[in-house]
Protein backbone atom coordinates (compact mmCIF):
# COMPACT_ATOMS: atom_id res chain seq x y z
CA UNK A 1 0.00 0.00 0.00
CA UNK A 2 1.29 3.48 -0.62
CA UNK A 3 -0.47 6.95 0.17
CA UNK A 4 0.49 7.95 -3.57
CA UNK A 5 -3.07 7.23 -5.41
CA UNK A 6 -3.65 11.13 -6.04
CA UNK A 7 -0.19 11.31 -8.31
CA UNK A 8 -1.51 8.41 -10.84
CA UNK A 9 -5.22 9.83 -10.31
CA UNK A 10 -4.49 12.75 -12.59
CA UNK A 11 -3.36 10.68 -15.54
CA UNK A 12 -5.63 7.80 -14.87
CA UNK A 13 -8.68 9.96 -14.88
CA UNK A 14 -8.04 11.97 -17.64
CA UNK A 15 -7.51 9.78 -19.80
CA UNK A 16 -10.47 7.25 -18.81
CA UNK A 17 -12.65 10.56 -19.60
CA UNK A 18 -10.58 10.78 -23.20
CA UNK A 19 -11.03 7.65 -24.29
CA UNK A 20 -14.29 7.52 -23.67
CA UNK A 21 -15.07 10.71 -25.72
CA UNK A 22 -12.77 8.73 -28.47
CA UNK A 23 -10.52 11.34 -28.29
CA UNK A 24 -7.79 9.12 -29.33
CA UNK A 25 -4.54 11.32 -30.33
CA UNK A 26 -4.62 13.36 -26.91
CA UNK A 27 -5.39 10.11 -24.89
CA UNK A 28 -2.56 8.68 -26.31
CA UNK A 29 -0.01 11.43 -25.51
CA UNK A 30 -2.00 11.40 -21.82
CA UNK A 31 -1.26 7.73 -21.66
CA UNK A 32 2.25 8.27 -22.56
CA UNK A 33 2.90 10.92 -19.64
CA UNK A 34 0.85 9.24 -17.03
CA UNK A 35 3.00 5.68 -17.71
CA UNK A 36 6.09 7.99 -17.36
CA UNK A 37 5.06 10.18 -14.59
CA UNK A 38 3.46 7.64 -12.34
CA UNK A 39 4.04 4.09 -13.23
CA UNK A 40 0.99 3.61 -11.13
CA UNK A 41 -1.92 1.23 -11.68
CA UNK A 42 -2.58 1.82 -15.69
CA UNK A 43 1.09 2.70 -15.90
CA UNK A 44 1.96 -0.83 -14.27
CA UNK A 45 -0.65 -2.80 -16.44
CA UNK A 46 2.13 -2.08 -19.58
CA UNK A 47 5.73 -4.04 -19.75
CA UNK A 48 8.20 -3.03 -17.73
CA UNK A 49 8.23 -4.90 -14.22
CA UNK A 50 8.11 -8.51 -13.26
CA UNK A 51 4.40 -8.53 -11.49
CA UNK A 52 1.97 -10.84 -11.42
CA UNK A 53 -1.37 -9.43 -13.89
CA UNK A 54 -4.96 -10.12 -12.15
CA UNK A 55 -7.62 -9.59 -14.80
CA UNK A 56 -11.29 -8.69 -13.48
CA UNK A 57 -13.77 -9.34 -16.34
CA UNK A 58 -16.47 -6.51 -15.72
CA UNK A 59 -20.10 -5.99 -17.43
CA UNK A 60 -22.97 -3.93 -16.58
CA UNK A 61 -24.83 -5.58 -13.51
CA UNK A 62 -21.77 -7.13 -12.11
CA UNK A 63 -22.05 -8.04 -8.52
CA UNK A 64 -20.19 -5.45 -6.02
CA UNK A 65 -18.24 -7.63 -3.77
CA UNK A 66 -18.07 -10.51 -6.72
CA UNK A 67 -15.69 -7.94 -8.12
CA UNK A 68 -14.30 -5.89 -4.78
CA UNK A 69 -13.75 -8.49 -2.37
CA UNK A 70 -11.90 -10.98 -4.43
CA UNK A 71 -9.79 -7.33 -5.76
CA UNK A 72 -9.42 -6.22 -1.74
CA UNK A 73 -7.76 -9.25 -0.97
CA UNK A 74 -5.45 -9.27 -3.90
CA UNK A 75 -4.95 -5.55 -3.71
CA UNK A 76 -3.12 -6.39 -0.47
CA UNK A 77 -0.35 -7.46 -2.40
CA UNK A 78 0.35 -4.89 -4.60
CA UNK A 79 4.46 -5.38 -4.46
CA UNK A 80 3.68 -8.63 -5.97
CA UNK A 81 1.08 -7.79 -8.49
CA UNK A 82 -1.07 -5.24 -10.34
CA UNK A 83 -5.10 -5.08 -11.02
CA UNK A 84 -6.03 -5.18 -14.41
CA UNK A 85 -10.10 -3.98 -14.58
CA UNK A 86 -11.20 -6.04 -18.09
CA UNK A 87 -14.53 -5.54 -20.34
CA UNK A 88 -15.67 -5.83 -23.81
CA UNK A 89 -15.04 -1.98 -24.02
CA UNK A 90 -13.21 0.70 -21.91
CA UNK A 91 -14.85 3.56 -20.33
CA UNK A 92 -17.20 3.16 -17.51
CA UNK A 93 -19.50 -0.12 -16.65
CA UNK A 94 -21.82 0.19 -13.77
CA UNK A 95 -23.08 -2.52 -11.24
CA UNK A 96 -26.43 -3.94 -10.10
CA UNK A 97 -26.41 -1.47 -7.47
CA UNK A 98 -25.49 1.58 -9.40
CA UNK A 99 -21.99 2.19 -8.34
CA UNK A 100 -19.32 1.92 -11.72
CA UNK A 101 -15.64 0.94 -11.97
CA UNK A 102 -13.36 2.09 -14.61
CA UNK A 103 -12.39 -0.53 -17.28
CA UNK A 104 -8.42 0.02 -17.49
CA UNK A 105 -8.27 -2.51 -20.75
CA UNK A 106 -10.71 -3.98 -23.36
CA UNK A 107 -10.80 -7.92 -23.96
CA UNK A 108 -8.84 -7.25 -27.31
CA UNK A 109 -6.26 -5.00 -25.80
CA UNK A 110 -5.74 -7.16 -22.71
CA UNK A 111 -2.04 -7.86 -21.29
CA UNK A 112 -0.82 -11.36 -20.64
CA UNK A 113 -2.40 -12.72 -17.54
CA UNK A 114 -2.07 -15.24 -14.11
CA UNK A 115 -4.85 -15.24 -12.92
CA UNK A 116 -8.40 -14.30 -14.91
CA UNK A 117 -11.47 -13.51 -12.33
CA UNK A 118 -14.69 -13.75 -13.69
CA UNK A 119 -17.50 -12.59 -11.30
CA UNK A 120 -21.35 -12.88 -11.26
CA UNK A 121 -24.44 -10.91 -10.80
CA UNK A 122 -27.29 -9.89 -12.66
CA UNK A 123 -25.55 -9.63 -16.02
CA UNK A 124 -24.94 -12.76 -16.43
CA UNK A 125 -28.37 -13.25 -17.44
CA UNK A 126 -27.88 -11.05 -20.37
CA UNK A 127 -23.96 -11.93 -21.16
CA UNK A 128 -24.09 -15.57 -21.29
CA UNK A 129 -25.98 -14.68 -24.31
CA UNK A 130 -22.88 -12.44 -25.68
CA UNK A 131 -20.91 -14.13 -28.22
CA UNK A 132 -18.29 -11.76 -28.06
CA UNK A 133 -18.39 -11.38 -24.23
CA UNK A 134 -17.99 -15.50 -24.29
CA UNK A 135 -15.56 -15.88 -26.62
CA UNK A 136 -13.28 -12.98 -25.40
CA UNK A 137 -13.59 -14.87 -22.21
CA UNK A 138 -12.63 -18.26 -23.55
CA UNK A 139 -9.85 -17.31 -24.92
CA UNK A 140 -8.44 -15.33 -21.86
CA UNK A 141 -9.03 -18.27 -19.83
CA UNK A 142 -7.54 -20.88 -21.85
CA UNK A 143 -4.32 -18.91 -21.75
CA UNK A 144 -4.20 -17.81 -18.39
CA UNK A 145 -2.72 -20.20 -16.02
CA UNK A 146 -5.13 -19.29 -13.10
CA UNK A 147 -8.79 -18.78 -13.69
CA UNK A 148 -11.54 -18.39 -11.15
CA UNK A 149 -14.70 -17.36 -11.02
CA UNK A 150 -17.10 -15.87 -8.16
CA UNK A 151 -21.08 -16.69 -7.96
CA UNK A 152 -22.80 -16.61 -10.91
CA UNK A 153 -19.56 -15.89 -12.70
CA UNK A 154 -19.23 -19.60 -13.20
CA UNK A 155 -22.11 -19.33 -15.77
CA UNK A 156 -20.51 -17.60 -17.81
CA UNK A 157 -17.18 -19.96 -17.62
CA UNK A 158 -19.03 -22.79 -18.11
CA UNK A 159 -21.12 -21.09 -21.09
CA UNK A 160 -17.21 -20.84 -23.06
CA UNK A 161 -16.81 -24.87 -22.02
CA UNK A 162 -13.64 -24.74 -20.33
CA UNK A 163 -15.12 -26.53 -17.51
CA UNK A 164 -16.94 -29.07 -19.66
CA UNK A 165 -15.37 -32.37 -17.15
CA UNK A 166 -14.32 -30.47 -14.20
CA UNK A 167 -15.97 -29.81 -10.95
CA UNK A 168 -17.23 -26.28 -10.42
CA UNK A 169 -19.63 -24.66 -8.06
CA UNK A 170 -21.56 -21.57 -8.06
CA UNK A 171 -24.24 -19.22 -6.23
CA UNK A 172 -26.66 -21.65 -4.49
CA UNK A 173 -30.02 -19.18 -4.90
CA UNK A 174 -29.38 -18.99 -8.61
CA UNK A 175 -27.89 -22.91 -8.84
CA UNK A 176 -30.33 -24.00 -11.23
CA UNK A 177 -30.14 -21.13 -13.49
CA UNK A 178 -26.32 -21.00 -13.81
CA UNK A 179 -25.81 -24.70 -13.56
CA UNK A 180 -28.39 -25.10 -16.77
CA UNK A 181 -25.11 -23.28 -18.77
CA UNK A 182 -22.64 -26.22 -18.32
CA UNK A 183 -24.97 -28.98 -18.63
CA UNK A 184 -21.33 -30.93 -19.05
CA UNK A 185 -20.31 -29.71 -15.92
CA UNK A 186 -19.51 -31.62 -12.94
CA UNK A 187 -21.73 -29.14 -10.56
CA UNK A 188 -20.73 -29.59 -6.81
CA UNK A 189 -24.05 -28.50 -5.16
CA UNK A 190 -22.31 -28.07 -1.31
CA UNK A 191 -19.25 -26.40 -1.33
CA UNK A 192 -17.81 -22.85 -0.30
CA UNK A 193 -15.40 -22.91 -3.31
CA UNK A 194 -14.19 -25.92 -5.68
CA UNK A 195 -10.89 -26.63 -6.93
CA UNK A 196 -10.14 -28.12 -10.44
CA UNK A 197 -6.91 -27.77 -12.07
CA UNK A 198 -6.21 -24.19 -12.66
CA UNK A 199 -9.68 -23.56 -12.11
CA UNK A 200 -10.85 -22.49 -9.15
CA UNK A 201 -14.99 -21.71 -8.93
CA UNK A 202 -16.99 -20.03 -5.91
CA UNK A 203 -20.52 -20.37 -4.18
CA UNK A 204 -22.32 -16.64 -3.97
CA UNK A 205 -20.83 -13.64 -3.78
CA UNK A 206 -19.21 -13.73 -0.12
CA UNK A 207 -17.52 -16.65 -1.00
CA UNK A 208 -15.30 -14.96 -3.78
CA UNK A 209 -12.98 -13.38 -0.86
CA UNK A 210 -12.75 -17.10 0.88
CA UNK A 211 -12.04 -18.51 -2.35
CA UNK A 212 -9.71 -15.79 -3.25
CA UNK A 213 -7.43 -16.04 -0.17
CA UNK A 214 -7.31 -19.75 -0.87
CA UNK A 215 -5.61 -19.06 -4.59
CA UNK A 216 -3.53 -16.43 -2.56
CA UNK A 217 -2.06 -19.42 -0.29
CA UNK A 218 -1.23 -21.69 -3.68
CA UNK A 219 0.16 -18.76 -5.34
CA UNK A 220 2.46 -17.24 -2.44
CA UNK A 221 2.02 -19.59 0.49
CA UNK A 222 -0.53 -19.84 3.44
CA UNK A 223 1.35 -17.37 5.29
CA UNK A 224 0.96 -15.00 3.03
CA UNK A 225 -2.78 -15.27 2.55
CA UNK A 226 -3.24 -15.77 6.55
CA UNK A 227 -1.44 -12.09 6.77
CA UNK A 228 -3.93 -10.72 4.30
CA UNK A 229 -6.88 -11.76 5.76
CA UNK A 230 -5.43 -10.94 9.26
CA UNK A 231 -4.68 -7.24 7.87
CA UNK A 232 -8.39 -6.95 6.34
CA UNK A 233 -9.67 -8.13 9.79
CA UNK A 234 -11.16 -10.83 7.72
CA UNK A 235 -12.58 -14.38 9.14
CA UNK A 236 -11.31 -16.62 6.83
CA UNK A 237 -13.41 -19.61 5.98
CA UNK A 238 -10.65 -21.86 5.19
CA UNK A 239 -12.74 -25.09 4.89
CA UNK A 240 -14.17 -25.59 1.37
CA UNK A 241 -16.73 -27.78 2.11
CA UNK A 242 -18.21 -25.17 4.61
CA UNK A 243 -21.21 -24.20 3.18
CA UNK A 244 -24.41 -23.23 5.03
CA UNK A 245 -26.05 -21.87 2.10
CA UNK A 246 -26.60 -25.18 -0.08
CA UNK A 247 -28.93 -26.24 2.62
CA UNK A 248 -30.88 -23.04 3.01
CA UNK A 249 -31.42 -22.66 -0.22
CA UNK A 250 -32.38 -26.56 -0.31
CA UNK A 251 -29.35 -28.16 -2.26
CA UNK A 252 -27.23 -31.04 -0.11
CA UNK A 253 -25.41 -33.04 -2.34
CA UNK B 1 -31.66 -6.28 -8.16
CA UNK B 2 -32.24 -5.88 -12.21
CA UNK B 3 -30.63 -5.89 -15.26
CA UNK B 4 -31.00 -2.83 -16.77
CA UNK B 5 -27.54 -1.17 -15.84
CA UNK B 6 -27.00 -1.16 -19.75
CA UNK B 7 -29.35 1.81 -19.95
CA UNK B 8 -28.13 3.44 -17.51
CA UNK B 9 -24.53 3.23 -18.30
CA UNK B 10 -24.41 5.50 -21.64
CA UNK B 11 -25.35 8.44 -20.10
CA UNK B 12 -23.93 7.99 -16.85
CA UNK B 13 -20.49 7.49 -18.27
CA UNK B 14 -20.36 10.25 -21.28
CA UNK B 15 -21.79 12.36 -18.31
CA UNK B 16 -18.64 11.38 -16.09
CA UNK B 17 -16.01 11.59 -18.59
CA UNK B 18 -17.98 15.04 -19.76
CA UNK B 19 -17.81 16.60 -16.25
CA UNK B 20 -14.33 15.47 -15.77
CA UNK B 21 -13.05 17.37 -18.88
CA UNK B 22 -15.04 20.45 -17.69
CA UNK B 23 -17.51 20.45 -20.61
CA UNK B 24 -20.20 22.07 -18.40
CA UNK B 25 -22.94 22.65 -20.80
CA UNK B 26 -22.75 19.60 -22.44
CA UNK B 27 -22.54 17.64 -18.98
CA UNK B 28 -26.09 19.19 -17.97
CA UNK B 29 -27.86 17.96 -21.47
CA UNK B 30 -26.26 15.15 -21.08
CA UNK B 31 -27.56 14.51 -17.30
CA UNK B 32 -30.67 15.64 -18.08
CA UNK B 33 -31.29 13.37 -20.95
CA UNK B 34 -29.64 10.11 -18.82
CA UNK B 35 -32.68 11.05 -15.65
CA UNK B 36 -35.12 11.08 -18.07
CA UNK B 37 -34.01 8.37 -20.13
CA UNK B 38 -33.38 5.56 -17.74
CA UNK B 39 -34.70 6.69 -14.16
CA UNK B 40 -31.56 4.34 -12.77
CA UNK B 41 -28.87 5.14 -10.37
CA UNK B 42 -27.82 8.66 -11.59
CA UNK B 43 -31.40 9.44 -12.29
CA UNK B 44 -32.61 8.80 -9.48
CA UNK B 45 -30.33 10.97 -6.88
CA UNK B 46 -32.10 13.44 -7.66
CA UNK B 47 -35.43 14.26 -6.60
CA UNK B 48 -39.10 12.84 -7.71
CA UNK B 49 -39.20 9.61 -5.42
CA UNK B 50 -39.20 8.43 -1.87
CA UNK B 51 -36.08 5.97 -1.91
CA UNK B 52 -33.40 6.49 1.10
CA UNK B 53 -30.57 7.44 -0.35
CA UNK B 54 -27.52 6.43 1.31
CA UNK B 55 -24.21 8.23 0.10
CA UNK B 56 -20.41 6.66 0.41
CA UNK B 57 -17.72 9.22 0.53
CA UNK B 58 -14.52 8.24 -1.43
CA UNK B 59 -11.00 10.05 -1.99
CA UNK B 60 -7.55 9.06 -3.63
CA UNK B 61 -6.27 5.72 -1.99
CA UNK B 62 -9.78 5.03 -0.25
CA UNK B 63 -10.09 1.24 0.71
CA UNK B 64 -11.91 -1.14 -1.85
CA UNK B 65 -13.68 -2.98 0.59
CA UNK B 66 -14.58 -0.20 3.17
CA UNK B 67 -15.91 1.08 0.32
CA UNK B 68 -17.98 -2.28 -1.84
CA UNK B 69 -18.51 -4.70 1.32
CA UNK B 70 -21.02 -1.66 2.97
CA UNK B 71 -22.49 -1.16 -0.55
CA UNK B 72 -23.24 -4.94 -1.09
CA UNK B 73 -25.43 -5.00 1.48
CA UNK B 74 -27.29 -1.51 1.12
CA UNK B 75 -27.00 -2.23 -2.34
CA UNK B 76 -29.34 -5.53 -2.21
CA UNK B 77 -32.27 -2.67 -1.30
CA UNK B 78 -32.53 -1.39 -4.19
CA UNK B 79 -36.10 -1.24 -4.13
CA UNK B 80 -35.83 1.19 -1.02
CA UNK B 81 -32.80 3.06 -1.49
CA UNK B 82 -30.25 4.62 -3.95
CA UNK B 83 -26.14 4.45 -3.51
CA UNK B 84 -24.78 8.21 -4.27
CA UNK B 85 -20.87 7.82 -4.74
CA UNK B 86 -19.82 11.58 -2.88
CA UNK B 87 -16.03 13.36 -3.60
CA UNK B 88 -14.91 16.70 -3.34
CA UNK B 89 -15.32 16.87 -7.31
CA UNK B 90 -16.72 14.50 -9.83
CA UNK B 91 -14.52 12.38 -12.20
CA UNK B 92 -13.31 9.46 -10.98
CA UNK B 93 -11.32 8.42 -7.96
CA UNK B 94 -8.60 5.79 -7.78
CA UNK B 95 -8.73 3.13 -4.79
CA UNK B 96 -5.54 2.15 -2.77
CA UNK B 97 -5.63 -1.12 -4.65
CA UNK B 98 -5.62 0.53 -8.23
CA UNK B 99 -9.49 0.04 -9.96
CA UNK B 100 -11.40 3.05 -9.60
CA UNK B 101 -14.82 4.38 -9.13
CA UNK B 102 -17.06 6.95 -10.75
CA UNK B 103 -18.14 10.29 -8.66
CA UNK B 104 -22.09 10.84 -8.73
CA UNK B 105 -22.20 13.79 -7.14
CA UNK B 106 -19.30 16.64 -5.56
CA UNK B 107 -19.99 17.33 -1.63
CA UNK B 108 -21.28 20.57 -2.51
CA UNK B 109 -23.71 18.92 -4.91
CA UNK B 110 -24.96 16.47 -2.37
CA UNK B 111 -28.54 15.56 -2.23
CA UNK B 112 -30.27 15.17 1.67
CA UNK B 113 -28.93 12.05 2.75
CA UNK B 114 -30.58 9.15 5.16
CA UNK B 115 -27.28 7.50 5.48
CA UNK B 116 -23.67 9.01 5.53
CA UNK B 117 -20.86 6.72 5.33
CA UNK B 118 -17.16 6.93 5.45
CA UNK B 119 -14.25 4.42 4.48
CA UNK B 120 -10.71 4.37 5.26
CA UNK B 121 -7.79 3.29 3.25
CA UNK B 122 -4.10 5.02 3.03
CA UNK B 123 -5.79 8.09 1.87
CA UNK B 124 -6.89 8.91 5.18
CA UNK B 125 -3.36 9.90 5.77
CA UNK B 126 -3.64 13.14 3.76
CA UNK B 127 -7.40 13.29 3.83
CA UNK B 128 -7.15 14.33 7.49
CA UNK B 129 -5.32 17.12 6.73
CA UNK B 130 -7.70 18.23 3.66
CA UNK B 131 -9.85 21.19 5.10
CA UNK B 132 -11.97 21.13 2.94
CA UNK B 133 -12.34 17.26 2.58
CA UNK B 134 -13.18 17.59 6.90
CA UNK B 135 -15.27 20.50 6.48
CA UNK B 136 -17.60 19.17 3.91
CA UNK B 137 -17.69 15.80 5.63
CA UNK B 138 -18.34 17.53 8.51
CA UNK B 139 -21.40 19.51 7.33
CA UNK B 140 -23.20 16.33 5.80
CA UNK B 141 -22.25 14.34 9.45
CA UNK B 142 -24.43 17.01 10.98
CA UNK B 143 -27.28 16.82 8.75
CA UNK B 144 -27.49 13.08 7.89
CA UNK B 145 -29.51 10.90 10.73
CA UNK B 146 -27.41 8.04 10.55
CA UNK B 147 -23.85 8.21 9.76
CA UNK B 148 -20.94 5.56 9.80
CA UNK B 149 -17.66 4.94 9.24
CA UNK B 150 -15.46 1.80 8.06
CA UNK B 151 -11.74 1.26 9.38
CA UNK B 152 -9.98 4.27 9.27
CA UNK B 153 -12.88 6.33 8.05
CA UNK B 154 -13.48 6.67 11.83
CA UNK B 155 -10.12 9.48 11.71
CA UNK B 156 -12.17 11.52 9.31
CA UNK B 157 -14.93 11.61 11.20
CA UNK B 158 -13.06 12.18 14.53
CA UNK B 159 -11.24 14.80 12.71
CA UNK B 160 -14.24 16.08 11.96
CA UNK B 161 -15.22 16.75 15.78
CA UNK B 162 -18.73 15.15 15.47
CA UNK B 163 -17.47 11.99 17.36
CA UNK B 164 -16.38 13.80 20.39
CA UNK B 165 -17.21 12.91 23.79
CA UNK B 166 -18.98 9.65 21.83
CA UNK B 167 -17.62 5.68 21.92
CA UNK B 168 -16.47 4.91 18.95
CA UNK B 169 -14.03 2.44 17.41
CA UNK B 170 -11.51 1.92 13.89
CA UNK B 171 -9.14 -0.47 12.21
CA UNK B 172 -6.77 -2.89 14.74
CA UNK B 173 -3.62 -2.11 13.28
CA UNK B 174 -3.51 1.79 12.89
CA UNK B 175 -5.41 2.19 16.32
CA UNK B 176 -2.79 4.15 16.95
CA UNK B 177 -2.25 6.44 14.52
CA UNK B 178 -6.22 6.71 14.06
CA UNK B 179 -7.36 7.16 17.67
CA UNK B 180 -4.44 10.01 18.00
CA UNK B 181 -7.08 12.20 15.21
CA UNK B 182 -9.68 12.17 17.90
CA UNK B 183 -8.09 13.07 21.32
CA UNK B 184 -11.87 13.89 23.43
CA UNK B 185 -13.40 10.53 21.50
CA UNK B 186 -13.94 7.56 23.77
CA UNK B 187 -12.40 4.84 21.64
CA UNK B 188 -13.01 1.30 22.24
CA UNK B 189 -10.37 -1.53 21.26
CA UNK B 190 -12.45 -4.42 21.49
CA UNK B 191 -15.22 -3.65 19.11
CA UNK B 192 -16.53 -5.27 15.82
CA UNK B 193 -18.44 -2.32 15.83
CA UNK B 194 -19.70 0.63 18.13
CA UNK B 195 -23.44 2.13 17.37
CA UNK B 196 -23.47 5.67 20.06
CA UNK B 197 -26.55 7.12 19.00
CA UNK B 198 -26.44 8.36 15.19
CA UNK B 199 -23.32 7.20 14.74
CA UNK B 200 -21.68 3.84 13.70
CA UNK B 201 -18.03 2.63 14.14
CA UNK B 202 -16.81 -0.20 12.88
CA UNK B 203 -13.24 -2.15 12.92
CA UNK B 204 -10.60 -2.48 9.78
CA UNK B 205 -11.73 -3.37 6.34
CA UNK B 206 -14.12 -6.16 6.65
CA UNK B 207 -15.94 -5.21 9.35
CA UNK B 208 -17.48 -2.46 7.63
CA UNK B 209 -20.34 -5.19 6.29
CA UNK B 210 -21.40 -6.52 9.85
CA UNK B 211 -21.97 -2.89 10.73
CA UNK B 212 -23.88 -2.37 7.99
CA UNK B 213 -26.30 -4.81 7.99
CA UNK B 214 -26.46 -4.14 11.91
CA UNK B 215 -27.29 -0.29 10.40
CA UNK B 216 -29.78 -2.48 8.07
CA UNK B 217 -31.52 -4.19 10.64
CA UNK B 218 -31.91 -0.35 12.94
CA UNK B 219 -32.99 0.97 9.08
CA UNK B 220 -35.53 -2.06 7.91
CA UNK B 221 -35.25 -4.40 10.70
CA UNK B 222 -33.73 -7.54 11.55
CA UNK B 223 -35.64 -9.73 9.40
CA UNK B 224 -34.31 -7.95 5.98
CA UNK B 225 -30.91 -7.80 7.61
CA UNK B 226 -30.73 -11.73 7.60
CA UNK B 227 -32.22 -12.20 3.82
CA UNK B 228 -29.67 -9.16 2.79
CA UNK B 229 -26.77 -11.44 4.83
CA UNK B 230 -28.34 -14.69 3.32
CA UNK B 231 -28.41 -13.31 -0.03
CA UNK B 232 -24.87 -12.45 0.00
CA UNK B 233 -24.02 -16.01 1.26
CA UNK B 234 -22.55 -14.04 3.60
CA UNK B 235 -21.66 -15.29 7.92
CA UNK B 236 -23.05 -12.27 9.39
CA UNK B 237 -21.31 -11.79 12.78
CA UNK B 238 -24.04 -10.38 14.72
CA UNK B 239 -22.07 -9.58 17.71
CA UNK B 240 -20.63 -6.01 18.33
CA UNK B 241 -18.40 -7.70 20.93
CA UNK B 242 -16.81 -10.55 19.04
CA UNK B 243 -13.62 -8.84 17.84
CA UNK B 244 -9.98 -11.13 17.97
CA UNK B 245 -8.71 -8.64 15.74
CA UNK B 246 -7.77 -6.74 18.99
CA UNK B 247 -5.82 -8.84 20.54
CA UNK B 248 -3.78 -9.78 17.71
CA UNK B 249 -3.11 -6.14 17.72
CA UNK B 250 -1.79 -6.37 21.01
CA UNK B 251 -5.31 -4.63 22.44
CA UNK B 252 -7.12 -6.14 24.65
CA UNK B 253 -9.28 -3.18 26.36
Amino acid sequence: MNDMGGMDLNGRSRRAALLHLGLAASAVALTAGAARATGGANGANDAGDDLMRVGMVVFDGFQLLDVFGPLEMFGALRDRLRIVILAQNTGLVASSAGPAVAVDRAFADAPDLDVLLVPGGMGTRREVGNAALIEAVKALALKTPHVASICTGAAILARTGVLDGARATTNKRAFAWATAQGPKVDWVERARWVEDGKYFTSSGISAGMDMSLALIAKLFGGDTATRVANGAEYRWNRDPDEDPFAALNGLAR
